[in-house]
């Protein structure tokens, strides 16, 4: 049997070893099927990274389909059942590193266009697809550098659907129509070392900071609403001491992480931060690292169109939700456009025996065609 | 110049390299001294440590000097001014490691007794020596184990002079008539480890523990009396995180030391931890090491010996105190006798450059052998 050309497409790019933040050829290989189809190609490298912007039209609304190239590594090789870049189909999925993050997803995405095309070769509006070799690693030189270059020239995005794995069990149960914000703090809590037999001449600063800490993981920072959920802070990292029983240590090292609703912003949550550290009376240095803001796409045409083309294919709606980690979508999103995040199931990503069912890689082909149907037809 | 006995002495030990826990010829040294004023010895050798017990008479009280012929390491050479096992002086000052903890004392002791015996060759009750090379180390094989021996054959130390160094500026300005307690908890918390973004399906140990951490921190656990000062509770250590800013831990480990007065016990101590950590609810498991027992010399003859032998060489009392870290004089104590530590100034121990005032050990051999006038004469 012939493999279909959604199978057959995950498969040739599955082959590639295209590591972050190497492409390997996947992006070769995209855009020779874009070209053929009428896209006009931009190839973007930003230092050891690959991307590309591919249009076909001039007209508004300007849509795009957004998703990376890269994997993430394959880990221990001794517990892969099948070669990690040798893709593999046994019992209905298709097995192989980036076979649901993202692989297949850009041959659907391909697939889709492909099939459109043939059909509304005058479509509405411009198509376009977003594709970076960089979301897994730093996301220094991927999408956000795309981003930056299409807002200086105004070419924005007004309705985008990235690629990534959004669903929990089934294609299409879940859409994210957003997503949390991520800030993490680096405290440093100052106090003076020495002996524990002689406390009053030292300043013991994780006794100093316990309160504080205390206070800040107990703290309701919002309660969310309707797409989000609360605001969360938690403390992923922390030490103290020389690793001596007997000595007072003289720094102590907090990381906190903060992962934020759109009741929120970043400012706001820095200077609660700050007035509960000062209420304490710490004498502290605190490193803020922005990794995301959040961001919301509320009902309108983009959420309609998705909602009504995986409802189509299901024959149920899909959950709308904005958990999990960042995606590519927040950068995206800072042009102002619609952003929905919708692909195959998650649980095995980042995994060993990383896997996407068949039938599933072609249900969403179907549903990215009807959201093209219901957006630029 | 002819160097004084006791520099003599104090010079031939600093020149014996004992770190712990050999003893590098220190003890033989002393045993020749005795064995001339006919004291009666027992070489005690447990493990890699030798220790010796040397007694004169066999009558009541049994009056001990108690010390240690081990030096810690010397640390950084290029930072010492001499070789650490050249003595060498200074402006008045005896150079080398171990001149203040505790090879002068040790000078100090021998030169004393012989004084004293050859004024009083038939003294009042038996003096003796209790010397281990197992001070500044795990303090496994030495004292303790001494003790051990000699009360399972009930002979048990009455009065104990233990030759710290327990002055500040001038020696005997600060004698030791007791010291805290020191035990240490080893504190796991347990929660279950996940991803920052998915908070609900993990459980953070940190934030579980911080309320009861902040409220161990902020006990008063007792006020002190006369002699001590309120118990100290100290977080030297704690840790938790695998270093990645978006992993909720799985396990957060705290040290905990208590230097407790004798208005609390251990087991007391352990009760309230448990208490406070079970209030809050928290998994956990708590491993204590108890170091040593508080002990306290009160009002009688000793002491009374010891004020009276300071005060005519210094015409100023001591200072009566119980801080600092511990010392052997926690084994002595398990006998029930009276201990009182008394020996140089303490600055420079432990570090480098470490150095006596010569004039301070004529001192110390007078305030030795004026508390022998006083207990045994």
């Amino acid at each position: 049997m012939t493999d279909s050309p959604v199978l057959a497409l995950a498969k040739d790019l599955i082959s590639r070893q295209s590591v972050t933040p190497e492409d390997a050829g996947c992006q070769q290989l995209m855009i020779e099927r874009l070209q053929a189809l009428g896209f006009e190609i931009e190839v973007m490298v930003f230092e050891d990274t690959t991307n590309f912007w591919a249009r076909r039209g001039s007209q508004a609304p300007l849509f795009a389909f957004a998703g990376h190239t890269d994997v993430v590594p394959a880990g221990p090789l001794d517990q892969w059942h099948t070669a990690p870049f040798e893709p593999t189909v046994i019992e209905g999925y298709l097995h192989g590193r980036g076979a649901a993050d993202m692989k297949g997803s850009l041959a659907c995405m391909i697939v889709a266009v492909e099939r459109f095309i043939a059909e509304h070769p005058d479509h509405n509006g411009s198509l376009a697809f977003l594709i970076t070799s960089d979301e897994e690693g730093p996301f220094i030189n991927g999408t956000t550098r795309v981003v930056d270059t299409l807002m200086a020239r105004d070419e924005n995005i007004e309705m985008c659907i990235v690629g990534e794995p959004s669903s929990t069990h089934a294609v299409g149960d879940v859409v994210k129509n957003g997503r949390r914000g991520s800030m993490t703090g680096d405290l440093r809590v100052k106090g003076t070392q020495g002996h524990v037999a002689y406390p009053h001449l030292a300043n013991n600063p994780v006794h100093q900071a316990l309160p504080a800490l205390s206070e800040l993981a107990t703290t309701k920072w919002d309660n969310g609403n309707d797409y989000f959920p609360p605001t969360s802070f938690q403390i992923p990292n922390l030490a103290a001491g020389t690793g001596a029983s007997n000595v007072i240590p003289g720094e102590f090292d907090v990381q906190f992480n903060f992962r934020f609703s759109t009741e929120l912003t970043d400012s706001e949550i820095k200077r609660r931060v700050h007035s509960t550290l000062d209420a304490h009376g710490l004498d502290y240095d605190l490193n803020w690292t922005l990794s995301g803001q959040p961001f919301l796409t509320d009902a309108g045409a983009l959420l309609d169109a998705v909602v009504k083309g995986v409802s189509d294919v299901n024959h149920k709606a899909p959950d709308l939700l904005t958990t999990g980690g960042t995606s590519d979508g927040r950068f995206i999103a800072k042009m102002g456009g619609q952003v929905v995040e919708l692909g195959p199931v998650n649980a095995t990503i980042h995994k060993v025996n990383e896997c996407v069912s068949i039938a599933d890689l072609e249900k969403l082909t179907d549903m990215y065609q009807n959201i093209l149907e219901n957006v630029l037809a």
